[in-house]
């Protein structure tokens, strides 16, 4: 969208060269996230990836005049307000969708734990912080004049203290937490961490404008107290008025596009409305999330129709143009980064554990707490990426923001699932290798439907398929397997295994696995676990339950003609993450 | 978007009036696009509506100081170059949305009545639209050079011949005919007109360039080929790859999400290959929707999730821009409106009815048809502004298209209504008119309830409530009223009652209405026909078994406060329109 703009006359090859560039950065920067994902970690960290393998720090190095060709934007005018304004845009996209994810309903209901923990989880970190910039602000990467120091230090301060809410439920989801006593507690005290952090943002915005801007104190404060106001009007009264609106709009109009195009209205207004206050457009953003995402009328399909879009297409793009845009080669200071980090990791690990502990947790848990709370993700990276565009931070202290960000998102989960000792939830898809598929079964026998999954079984295993027949089949005549709506699960425990595995047979027919309600079987799944492993047989068939919830994934199940469909069929008909 | 970029330096006063500026024009023109459809006219008349009334044709005319405050951007440069380019974004997305609606399958299933029909439908109004050009081109507004009139005269015929999918869809789903015969010969029809009219389109497009510039014929036929090429590629080789594609994409990364951005990198793609082809970039997004959209793979829920981002958000600032740019008042010439209308609903009309009656259809049915075809709609719009900038067409004819595109968009429906004697389909919430929710219902007595409900309906209708319950518990006598799934519907026709008319009830604890399923109802849907419009009484039973197919649409009402939240309820639980 940006680079479109940075044409001046707009003739085709301008248009055309564009194009590429954005279907190159939003291509790579997806294909990349995506690897990240799969392999457990922030997507935002494969975004900014490509970005860097695109810009100043790779593609520049290798071949100046290919990076030249692709993003020229650099150069001239045009490309530079066309950049701030996708810049603006994408931020407020983004910082609406971290509003719509902040439910203050789960905050009260978690009341005095949800409080202590977010309040020394904030002030520890934004103390260490705030020390740290104040001291040595050239080691870390002051960036502005010396009458800028305070407002620099608070800046430090805050981007220590606030966490990563997407990136903190997607581990809290990962390890079936999410609906967990535990869970909620982290959730809200991060939901708090967020309003809390971004409204002193918005005050160190204030500081800045007022620097700039002749305006004295005077001005601070009465841009403070606008702030404030507004986030009072709109948490109450905006958000009783939002909450009695929606229905109206959902009744009166196409949905869910009525209430796709209230959000943005919305967010365009309050985005204009804190500015004309005189801090970013993005808290605006933000605190009409907060107040539109509380409503219970808000339908989950809306929510998802907007952070689908946002995520897929706004945030590639921009976290993409954030590596086109810094040399991190060039800005990487080991020394400002392992301070960055530690301040990060320590101040909001021990602030945390002790408001945990306080609020009379055991240690254990308080631990957890604390390495879950400081994942920090995209949003310290848009916050830092405000402060270097006023220039209140160098590119170096940048940098270290930008790997402190995408480190502590990579380190939280592990470190929690270390402490509390336990595992990731696995779904139906991590289960089944390459040749797991069986397709259709011939015949409508029970044992020889049994017999031919057993020789798909044996080709992964490595096992002999008499010894994985049997052994099922045995199981089976014990007791059936049959499970309603025309699913089957034959099982077996087998010493000689080595994985958890499950084989996939289809039968359009229906084989007749004696099931409770008396459908015949038509996804047939063949759990094998090792000996040496009890527990991953409960776990399979739960994944297996789990991933046949609906007719729906039933039935587009049945119609894949190989492990590929079958695993899309799959991904299309999981149950919303959210929902 | 746009307006962001028109600021120069970006600095907050531009940022609040800009983003105030689009969040005005996108409000305005969802509002009024809404009213236009509650009185089941195309949203697209209300969103240039919104322009017109924001634009110089009236604030203009009333306050030019209020206009240039907010929209100051035909003032200068950035401006420009920032809506063009935002004008390109969106008509690549609408088109890509308009590729996505064109089913090959469906075309090749309905045969040669398709081709006859689109063949005819499209070879009269493009002479007629040809000839008339040609003939007059000053009358009607021709806008370049002498040596253009031929491409002008292609222009406008094929302006004449291109239908407008969406509306013809929508027009079909209101009469209840989408997936008749008909519906699908009319749908199948559009489509090979679609794809024949943009591929004529580019290559006129490609007249222009070649004309522009100084290559010869040469040039010319190498564009052609190129653009039959791309188009033969894209739709054999592209759509197989694409198939092959999205089962892969949807099993190994996050979904909706993977697909989206897949669909999204493609058409920027296809848009640069085809801008360097010399041809529009909106085409090549037009058949990379084509090619994707054939796809059996590609699930209704990313299709819903594209088209309702672009719908909602960037089609509304894309079309009430139109009537920001253009002063409606001052470029109307009645002349140049009554012969593009009278040559596009002529030569569609007359064009279709005869393919329709040489492919064996009745006369009835060929009119209907024709009358169905007739409608433009946003792709004219789309066309007419892209001949506009290159300067092809004057002002005055782009308006005289406008108003042909709406007008026929307007006529087709209650066109083919007259012709075939067939109503709109009514929803649950058209029979629900103020005060109709009777709230909860006391106590489990099946008569009490029906005089509950019959004292609400009382008050609507004007007809004591005595009578109403006692016709309506008479009818239950004879044979009970309960349905499945915990829903009732009690009904009688009175003689004295104006208008069919539905009462709800809720009932959480659950009333015996005696269902086949045993479940006690806890929806009950009171229905009242006139004696007069016997008819009636079945149509609102089929609005109620609709309105409550799914569980959670039940559980959605039954926690409904008030009348707008169980509207809601209904509104956000209904099926989805293509599903």
């Amino acid at each position: 969208m940006i680079h479109l703009l940075a044409a001046a006359t707009l003739d085709p090859s301008d248009i055309t060269r564009l194009m590429i560039a954005l279907a190159v950065l939003l291509g790579l920067a997806r294909v990349l996230g995506e690897l990240a994902r799969r392999f457990n970690q922030p997507m935002v960290l494969g975004e900014i990836l490509a970005g860097v393998l695109l810009g100043p720090t790779v593609l520049g190095y290798i071949s100046p005049v290919g990076m030249e060709w692709l993003f020229p934007a650099s150069g001239y005018e045009e490309g530079r307000i066309a950049l701030d304004s996708f810049v603006t845009v994408s931020a407020i996209m983004l910082l609406l969708v971290a509003g719509l994810e902040v439910d203050l309903s789960v905050v009260w209901k978690q009341g005095k734990a949800a409080l202590l923990v977010s309040t020394t989880g904030m002030v520890i970190p934004f103390a260490l912080g705030f020390g740290l910039a104040y001291g040595l602000p050239n080691v870390i990467g002051f960036g502005g004049e010396s009458d800028m120091l305070m407002p620099f230090a608070l800046f430090v301060g805050i981007a220590m203290s606030i966490t990563a809410l997407p990136v903190i439920a997607k581990i809290l989801m990962d390890l079936n937490m999410f609906r967990s006593d535990m869970g909620m507690l982290i959730l809200s005290s991060a939901m708090v961490n967020d309003l809390v952090g971004w409204i002193g943002f918005a005050i160190v915005l204030a500081l800045i404008s007022s620097g700039e801007a002749t305006g004295g104190t005077g001005d601070l404060l009465v841009t403070i107290g606008l702030t404030l106001l507004f986030v009072g009007v709109m948490l109450t009264l905006g958000r009783w008025l939002v909450h009695k609106t929606l229905p109206f709009i959902q009744a009166h109009s196409t949905w869910p596009g009525g209430v796709l195009s209230f959000v943005m209205v919305m967010s365009l207004l309050c985005a204009a409305i804190t500015e004309a206050i005189g801090i970013h457009s993005i808290f605006g953003a933000f605190i009409v999330g907060v107040a539109i995402g509380d409503s219970k009328h808000l339908r989950e399909k809306t929510r998802e129709t907007i952070s689908q879009f946002i995520t897929n297409i706004f945030a590639p793009i921009f976290f993409a143009g954030i590596g086109l845009r810094v040399n991190f080669l060039e800005h990487f200071d080991l020394l400002a980064v392992v301070l960055v980090m530690a301040v990060a990791i320590l101040g909001k690990v021990i602030g945390c554990y002790f408001g945990a502990v306080w609020a009379k947790l055991s240690k254990r848990e308080s631990w957890a707490i604390g390495f879950g709370m400081s994942a920090r993700g995209a949003m310290e990276i848009i916050l830092g990426q405000l402060a270097m565009s006023h220039g209140l931070i160098s590119q170096k202290l940048f940098v270290a923001i930008v790997i402190m960000a995408i480190g502590t998102s990579m380190l939280a989960g592990p470190a929690m699932q270390g402490v509390l000792g336990r595992r990731q939830k696995r779904r139906l898809n991590d289960y089944l290798p390459d040749k797991s598929f069986a397709g259709q079964i011939q015949g409508n026998d029970r044992k020889q439907a049994i017999e031919q999954l057993a020789l798909t079984a044996a080709k992964i295993t490595g096992i002999h398929h008499s010894q994985i027949g049997e052994a099922v089949w045995q199981r089976e005549q014990i007791e059936s397997t049959g499970l309603p709506n025309a699913l089957a699960v034959p099982h077996a425990r087998l010493a000689n295994l080595k994985q958890p595995v499950i084989v996939i047979g289809q039968s359009n027919s229906g084989i007749d696995f004696d099931s409770p309600d008396g459908t015949l079987a038509e996804i047939i799944c063949m759990i094998l676990s090792p000996e040496s492993m009890p527990e991953s047989q409960l776990e399979m068939l739960a994944a297996v339950a789990e991933a046949f919830h609906t007719e729906q994934s039933r039935r587009d199940c049945l119609a894949a003609a190989n492990l590929t469909e079958f695993k899309a069929a799959l991904a299309t008909s999981a149950r919303s993450e959210h929902s």
